[in-house]
């Protein structure tokens, strides 16, 4: 199994619900906010993703980074994708059944990820859906 | 840095241009298409990306699996992502400057990837603009 090597730590206020386990389609209501802890990213993160999902040489390497499009090390962006599903399975968004995605209509990355950066989610429910194919199921 | 175990083949024919090192805005066209080898995904990839960036029980044990919405073990979206993104670069595409995205207008996870599935990536240059922040760039 890999090492986690992530630093975590909680930056929001302990909630008023500590000890949520799961929450089903009744627990979920739009306006509904949730944030999560932080996972701070560093250049060894960085590197040890791209050798192993994204090897170009500037996310490799602090010099070809430097004379990239990107201007020094930042992370694969779906690196960043991959700590953001981190960051909302431990949050305490917690459907029942999980957070298993369709896919998405609109994905950006605005901004290089760096070294040193620290990462964290916030999600609003705008909607709540049921599956039509799975009627136990949600989409929000 | 992590160990790459995965298992990689060429599954095309060699192509007219063997030594293929960057292409430039002039070497795309639209209709062009790009063929990358295979990756094998095993259950154990799965179950160490997951122990990573997505712990989710179903994503860990197969008797979780098996009684998921996925029904049965089943790579993280993320993972599979993150693949195609290894798929890509070490691709006969290779772009002068490297592969970097700003996002996706659509993303889907049509079906699972289960332990033994092979990947590949079919992609197609539909058009070629000229980036408007940074015109020696371009977007395909």
């Amino acid at each position: 199994m890999t090492v986690i090597m992530y630093t975590e730590g909680r930056d929001c206020e302990p909630r008023q619900e500590p000890f949520v386990t799961e929450r089903y389609l009744e627990d979920f209501h739009a306006g509904q906010t949730f944030r999560s802890g932080r996972i701070r990213i560093e250049a060894s993160h960085i590197k040890s993703f791209a050798a192993e999902f994204d090897p170009q040489p500037f996310q490799l390497d602090e010099r070809a980074a430097t004379d990239s499009v990107l201007a020094g090390l930042a992370a694969s962006g779906w690196h960043t994708a991959a700590i953001t599903m981190r960051l909302r399975v431990v949050s305490d968004l917690k459907p029942a059944g999980g957070i298993v995605g369709a896919g998405f209509d609109e994905f950006r990355w605005p901004r290089p990820v760096r070294p040193g950066d620290d990462l964290r989610v916030e999600g609003e429910v705008l909607e709540i859906r049921a599956s039509k194919s799975q009627p136990a199921s949600a989409r929000s």
